[in-house]
Formats: C-alpha cells, sequence, structure tokens
C-alpha cells in the first residue's frame, strides 16, 4: 500500500483551525515507537524504517520504503499486527537488527473527508500535524489533496523528515 | 524459552506405539513453513532458523537460535503471533531477507505426560516423530525424559537436523 503522508510544525491553535475545516474528532492514542537499524544497510541513509509501535489497542510491525517524490513524505508501507511485541524485538535483535531509537509521543486524530489528521505532541520535538491518504489508485491526485489541506490550515511548508530524523538531528547525531 | 526436542524416523506402526505408553491424541495441523536466510549470515552455517508457519488457526514468526548440545536439537526459540503472513513476508524480504526453502507437513500431535509427542508426515521426506518438552527450568532432566520417551518407542537413533536441512541433503544442495 502506498501512503501519502505530509507533515508540517503545528502552532498551537490548529485544533480549532481542523475543527473549523470540518474535521471530526476520531480520538486519542498514546505511540511507543521502537525503531530498529539494519546490520548490513544503514536505514538513515536507504531512507527506510523498521518500526514496532506499541498502541493501546495492540501492536504492529511496520516497514516503510523510500520516500517516493520531493514534495511528501508518501512511501510504500507494510504492516503486520503482533501479540508480543517484547518477543518481537528480541526476534529482530537476535537476526541483527538493532534499536535505532524510541519515539513516544501522544496522537490525536481528526477526519477530514478521505483524510486523517493526525496531531502529534512528541515527547522531546514539540507538536506536529501529519495528514495522512491511502488506499486509493491515483497518488498524485491524494498529494495534492494532502498539500491542499495544509495550505487550508495555513501551513505552507512542508517537513519531509521522521520524528526518528528529527530527533537524531536535536541530538546531534 | 529453551525448547528441548529429539527426533526420530519413523516407523508405520508408531501411533499404535504411542497410545501403548498412554499417549493421548490432541490433534492433526496442517503446516506450511516459510524458511528465510539473513542477507549478512548464513543460518545453514550459524544453525539458527527465521521461520513463518501458517497453521488454519493462524500464523506465526518463530526465530530459532543455534542447538545447546551435541545429543538433541534443542535450542532458544522465540515466536510471535501475526495476524497477517503475506504483509510479514513482504516485510521481511523488503529488509533483505531470502526465502531458503519451502516445508509442508501434517502433525499429529498426541501428549504423553509433560511432552508433546509430533508425528509429521513431511512431504518429499516422510515420517518422522518430534518429543517436545518446554517451559522448565531443569533442561537437563527433559532432555533425559524426552530422550527416554524416544528410546520407549523403539527408536535409538535421534536425529538432529531440521526438516530444512534433510531437504537440502534430499535435493544435493
Amino acid at each position: 500500500m502506498i501512503e501519502v503522508e505530509v507533515k508540517a510544525r503545528s502552532p498551537p491553535d490548529i485544533e480549532a483551525k481542523i475543527a473549523g475545516l470540518g474535521g471530526e474528532l476520531i480520538g486519542v492514542e498514546n505511540h511507543l515507537d521502537l525503531y530498529f537499524n539494519s546490520p548490513f544497510r544503514d536505514f538513515a541513509q536507504t531512507d527506510e524504517a523498521l518500526r514496532i509501535r506499541i498502541k493501546e489497542e495492540g501492536a504492529r510491525l511496520t516497514y516503510k520504503g523510500p520516500k517516493l517524490d520531493s514534495e511528501t513524505k508518501s512511501r510504500r508501507e507494510l504492516t503486520v499486527r503482533v501479540d508480543d511485541p517484547k518477543a518481537l524485538e528480541s526476534i529482530l535483535e537476535s537476526v541483527g537488527f538493532s534499536r535505532a531509537a524510541v519515539v513516544k509521543k501522544r496522537r490525536t486524530k481528526y477526519a477530514l473527508g478521505e483524510a486523517v489528521i493526525a496531531v502529534d505532541e512528541v515527547e522531546g520535538l514539540g507538536t506536529f500535524i501529519e495528514v495522512e491518504l491511502s488506499g486509493g489508485e491515483d497518488w498524485e491526485a491524494q498529494k495534492r489533496a494532502a498539500l491542499d489541506i495544509l495550505a487550508r490550515l495555513g501551513l505552507a511548508e512542508s517537513i519531509r523528515k521522521s520524528y526518528l530524523e528529527l530527533l537524531n538531528d536535536a541530538e546531534g547525531r
């Protein structure tokens, strides 16, 4: 599946603006994201990610491929639910992957038409929004739709870096 | 968890012998096992295994570490349930693992005291039995118990090779 995603730093009044556009609250999730690096290629260089996300409702393993364009952070994404994230972490470490970073965030999700808008309070980084569209055939159209929502929220500048990359930047790595 | 396991080629009358020792039928499972190899170390050389097992009841990812002794095939084993084995296979391939082999078998399981006896009809290899004991603290005692069950079944010769290794041998790889 191709996930079209755009992201921006968020001002404090963003939730009111999302409501003003007709966005409807979906819910709030707490994410504990464990990122892994490969023993034989550096995912920071190849622009890939391998992540275990632990939420209240359960855990998932997700692979994200390299970004597909220069404007958004759209990429191929593969996900599987797992029942035991600790066992999965041990398996990944046993076959040579190493934990690269941990990202904690509180995500408040809104639905706006076909899009999902996530307001993320990320520990150590601040607040961001991500606009996601997925599942459609025409990803150029989805990309325009996602960038249009950012513009309507008054957020012109899209960030293509992941939270993992932003945290590494912040820590001077 | 340490899994103590011994294995032997099985004669045709083995199920009657298991019943004669007091073994109780647990059930029959069909296994489709996909084995993967690592891009940076050869699991055939390091005596490790990474496997997706697909059964009627669901799928699991399992890592098996190198064997722990010279008499049995006891080893560290880590397992996680997954909801989508196809997606997991794509994730493993995306991060560089390659499918090394597929093993299909029909497993009939019996309980005998603390042990589980599996009678495996393996496509392309024939019939085998595996005696498993796990969860205990004293794995030397479990090993003796498992080898004793083999002896009581009249099977003196324990095989330490996995079905993957036996299939590779059969194919002259």
